[in-house]
């Protein structure tokens, strides 16, 4: 068969959960590649790519068309300067999906305090009636794919959003906000902040004590993006006078988040270990296989990494 | 003035929190009344009322032409045979809205394991990866104003929702059962089984020990319903065995719950302090309003109870 050569260059723990349904998903498309682990660099036509995986010099694949990353983030690959070829950034429903249940869920969890209910002690019968979610002011910093997937769940269920993005954007319900000056309003009304941006040198240690500060007091701090958005000490400084009641994060500087890290220790931070948003073997197969039958067919391909904003 | 008298009958702290909103709704509908909580009873017009009050015996309230109740559950009124004029209950959309909340909140909880994360030891980097919601099967039991709205809001999650009612009811994107045959199969793909039903003879102890059976192993249970649909030893060996693996329940036969109940003890109970749903003064006064405002036009009331159905 003359189809394409397929690399995959990713962790061995990936290569097995991921051949069978990418096999399938290259089937079901119509192509008869040719999937390996161990191709000729010359040979290769397509690199299925993780950033953590042994791969970090694309200089010998000299005929491949793109670079296919399994991850949506690509901060640790955009910058590569052997990368010459398009790299695209994992677009998966599955993500989409698990990052607005883990939002929906933390966002609920702290308007509700359902951490109240699961440590009250027996005999505690102290009702404390909430206000509504439309009564309750949530911003979601960031507005791509997963931000405005948020927002807008959110919003489905009656929470008061904002969003926040750095160039202009449009949402159906949602009061979007944007640039420098737009930021400081975002965080002035939420009491619930979710970062959800895409680490960039533009958004690297956006939350800063002063940014923090203009949060209202007691906000909870939610951060499925990526940990480097927040500066830490200004967010456990924040915690400790109570400014902030509460931080849930599930990415951070350092994964996994050392044993002697504060975060672990503080009663007003709750950790996740990098489970908002996961990519699933089966809805990653069929997005990279869609990019490879477009790549064979000459069609443009889906999610392309602008290589100057850096995502 | 010769508006109607409109008796409020409920303890003194509702009367506090009620009285003003009230005015203010009643204002807004046009409605001169004359809102007191001593009105003789051959003057009353209309009666607005709370179960748990003083007032158990309507037959002086000759002239009365509406019993407003300002709870949804009507179980504890609507048998009383000195109540012969017509009985509204609380259709409050601050209700609704407040238990979708309640709902969502806790069936995202269990679906993503929360608990486990609130709960988690420092250094304890164990990803463990849910599955999404579309393959998450919740069942809500009962598809009234309650219910249909919880499982709506579900389906708008991406949750796999299935509801059962009693007489045959059609939701868009609901798999909907009905009967008892019905009860057997949405039962037994309940992973998340939610009780909205209202208490009546037919539903009194409606999740016995053969129901929760047919329930998949290691299924949760939310009743944020009434207590008494749900047999308390029934549930508690189900819990004990493993075969629930968890309940979380806001409603109880006794409330508030004695401190030396069970589910005050048991590692898989989360007790709630009856806040699922909670009536607000300001939007249970504009529905009370309005239908003093429809009674004194001769237009049908809202939200009429159906005496022998029960609710």
């Amino acid at each position: 068969m003359n189809g394409p050569n397929v690399l995959f260059a990713a962790r061995p723990d990936r290569w097995d959960e991921t051949r069978g349904p990418l096999e399938a998903a290259l089937a079901e498309a119509g192509v008869a590649a040719d999937l390996a682990t161990d191709h000729a660099p010359d040979t290769v036509d397509y690199i299925v790519y993780a950033p953590n995986g042994p791969l970090q010099d694309f200089s010998p694949f000299t005929r491949c068309k793109a670079v296919l990353n399994l991850w949506a983030g690509v901060e640790d690959v955009v910058d590569n300067p052997t990368l010459t070829m398009p790299l695209a950034r994992m677009v998966d429903p599955g993500l989409t999906e698990g990052m607005v249940e883990y939002v929906t869920a933390h966002v609920l969890r702290h308007h509700l305090n359902i951490d109240a209910d699961i440590t009250r002690k027996p005999g505690d019968w102290t009702p404390v009636t909430p206000p509504l979610a439309r009564d309750r002011k949530v911003t979601v910093l960031g507005l791509g794919a997963l931000g405005s997937a948020c927002a807008r769940a959110l919003a489905g269920l009656n929470f008061d959003v904002a969003g926040w993005s750095r160039s202009p954007k449009t949402l159906p319900g949602i009061t979007c906000f944007h640039g420098d000056e737009g930021l400081a309003d975002a965080l002035a009304r939420a009491e619930i902040c979710v970062a959800l941006l895409p680490l960039t040198p533009a958004t690297e240690d956006l939350l800063d004590a002063d940014r923090l500060a203009r949060l209202p007091e007691g906000a909870v701090v939610i951060n499925p993006g990526r940990g480097a958005l927040i500066v830490e000490d200004a967010l456990l400084a924040a915690l400790d006078e109570g400014r902030v009641s509460h931080a849930t994060m599930d990415v951070f500087r350092t994964e996994p988040l050392p044993q002697k890290h504060p975060f672990w220790h503080h009663p007003s931070v709750t950790v996740t270990p990098h489970i908002a948003s996961v990519s699933r073997p089966e809805s990653c197969a069929k997005v990279i296989a869609e990019n490879i039958r477009r790549g064979e067919a000459g069609e443009p391909f889906l999610h392309l990494v602008d290589r100057q904003a850096g995502y």
